[in-house]
């Protein structure tokens, strides 16, 4: 690379880059079909922009709210069908720097992911508040744990539990998908912080996990009975906080589970995201007036600001062997649609990597 | 009746009282012949206890969640069938006390509405919070005042814009049913604060009242044109705040308007009240996640806390002209139910209030 900075007309000189792009909105279930992999000219960077060679990027369900023609308001704008996917955390290596304080070689993430080659302007915040090109601190942790624990997945949790759902002593805490890769991490943190925290998964493997390498208080399998049921055995004395990955019946179990003054922090619908037409809401969210709940919903980057706290105390617990977590790594970027597919099924734990190079 | 305090049976000789009682759950729509009027002795009060004489009972929208085999949980009990109806708040005069402070020809107000007598426990909270036997200051008020503004609706207002909604300077405010009793408070504190208020009603009249009388920024017939559209119209650019009385297509309307970091104080939702079973939610709950909302649910009998403050404020600007109330009177007691159904079906303006005697 380092031999073929510039090429005459704007492109490094011969080198090629795939990129994923969408070419059809999902009526329902994704299929890899729905994106095609192109390759396309890289460009040089510009004044003020360098180019970094994509080696991770994250597979994330929200995602798939973004393969619609239009988004819902408010959320990551919606994918341009034909064209690279923007607005996705990716870490890589700055392979030319034209930015003051970004060399080659300096590992970054940054939020033009699913592509090999990335052309990112420095100090300008991605699409949605995502994160801005930066450089991360290699010798603290491995570069990918930047898009998990130390990344968008962590402050998630990390904001879903204390800005979002207000967590206090005492508060006995449900987390859905929490063998996913955010409740996999709210649902340590909150057990880290002594509450009673129980945790819901869709498949008896996963409950495994959440009981026995997660050590929550109590876990079940959303598939094995109805959701309201298996709350109550769980915890049968109610619950204050639910964290929300899910939506639809489980949200609707939570209404029903939640004691006066509860939470929720809406962080998540994933039960939703491959539905054709909108969902409809729980029918029994009277719960809220009859309880005094809260429902608060929020993205995890619209707490950029407490990014730093958040990977001082989630690299302290993990070094220190108190939190895990796992990845589930998919080598190839081609890969990436069959992958997002797999984490929209329910068929993953942990957080889902693309291994790009 | 100061001539025959006591009965040698523990009741106020020869003294009856009529009770509305609810004698079925209505499915669906509310009708008088849900109840009936049974004339009952009237007992002596015992150590402790006070004898009313009832000269004004509540006819709230939010009884009719009661009038069921089960309520929701955590939310006022449902009313039992054939016994008088506990939890309503009711103005009367003492005509006999056993209880310290309290004195024959004390105005006060206590929870045990739609009945002519009542004897009350002074000094123990009423059913959910709800009011305690209280001396009403009737140089500041008339009597009944205290069962609208000066009393759980204006609480309800208070505390749902202040408490709630966590109203700011800036925010654009949308109130549903807001010639109601509560709305039309709401919509005026928030008025009086500075902000740009929409109300919406369910007839031209309300809306005019909206308009010409409570002088909001803008006003809609929810029955006149789809919710959405109407909202769209009022505020094109969008509310921070909606203060929800009716849940249903208005709270979905709201999610679809809200800006980034709105808030709705879940208050009623009285568009369901008289539906068999549960409406579902609204489709677009996902909007709370997408702009960071807050969904807050409240009844203002959590907040007695704060109803000095209220009165004060609120019998103010009363006093100056500042703020409007409109009461809807039905004269006696035996015809509160009908009264109830007539609220339930959007015919009333203001606080609707049976005069009993």
């Amino acid at each position: 690379m380092s031999g073929k900075r510039r090429g005459g007309s704007g492109e490094v000189r011969g080198l090629m880059g795939r990129e994923v792009q969408p070419v059809a909105h999902p009526r329902d279930e994704l299929r890899p079909d729905h994106f095609h992999v192109v390759a396309v000219p890289v460009r040089e960077p510009g004044p003020g922009e360098v180019l970094v060679r994509n080696t991770w990027t994250s597979v994330d369900p929200g995602l798939r709210v973004r393969l619609r023609a239009t988004g819902p308001d408010g959320y990551f704008a919606a994918f341009p069908l034909r064209a690279a996917m923007d607005g996705i955390m990716t870490v890589g290596v700055v392979v030319a720097s034209r930015a003051d304080g970004f060399a080659p070689g300096d590992t970054v993430w940054h939020a033009a992911g699913w592509r090999d080659y990335a052309v990112v302007r420095a100090n300008e915040p991605a699409l949605g508040g995502l994160g801005t090109l930066t450089r991360l601190d290699t010798a603290l942790a491995p570069a990918e744990w930047y898009l998990g624990p130390l990344g968008g997945m962590g402050l998630t949790a990390y904001a879903g539990l204390l800005a979002a759902a207000e967590l206090r002593g005492g508060d006995v805490v449900w987390v859905s998908a929490a063998a996913g890769a955010v409740g996999s991490l709210a649902a340590q943190l909150a057990k880290l912080r002594g509450h009673r925290v129980i945790g819901s998964a869709g498949s008896a493997a996963k409950v495994a996990y959440l009981r026995d390498e997660l050590g929550l208080d109590a876990a079940f399998d959303h598939r094995a009975a109805p959701v309201a049921a298996s709350l109550r055995a769980a915890a049968p004395d109610g619950i204050d906080v639910y964290f929300d990955n899910v939506g639809g019946a489980h949200l609707e179990a939570a209404l029903g589970a939640l004691r006066r003054g509860g939470r929720v922090a809406l962080c998540g619908a994933v039960s939703e995201y491959e539905r054709a037409s909108g969902a409809p809401g729980p029918r029994n969210l009277f719960q809220a007036i009859a309880q005094g709940l809260t429902l608060r919903g929020f993205r995890g980057s619209a707490h950029m600001d407490r990014m730093a706290e958040m990977q001082r105390e989630v690299a302290g617990l993990i070094r220190d062997g108190r939190l895990r977590h796992r990845e589930s790594i998919v080598e190839g970027l081609e890969q990436a649609p069959q992958a997002l597919a797999r984490v929209l099924a329910g068929a993953t734990i942990g957080k889902t990597l693309v291994r790009i190079a």
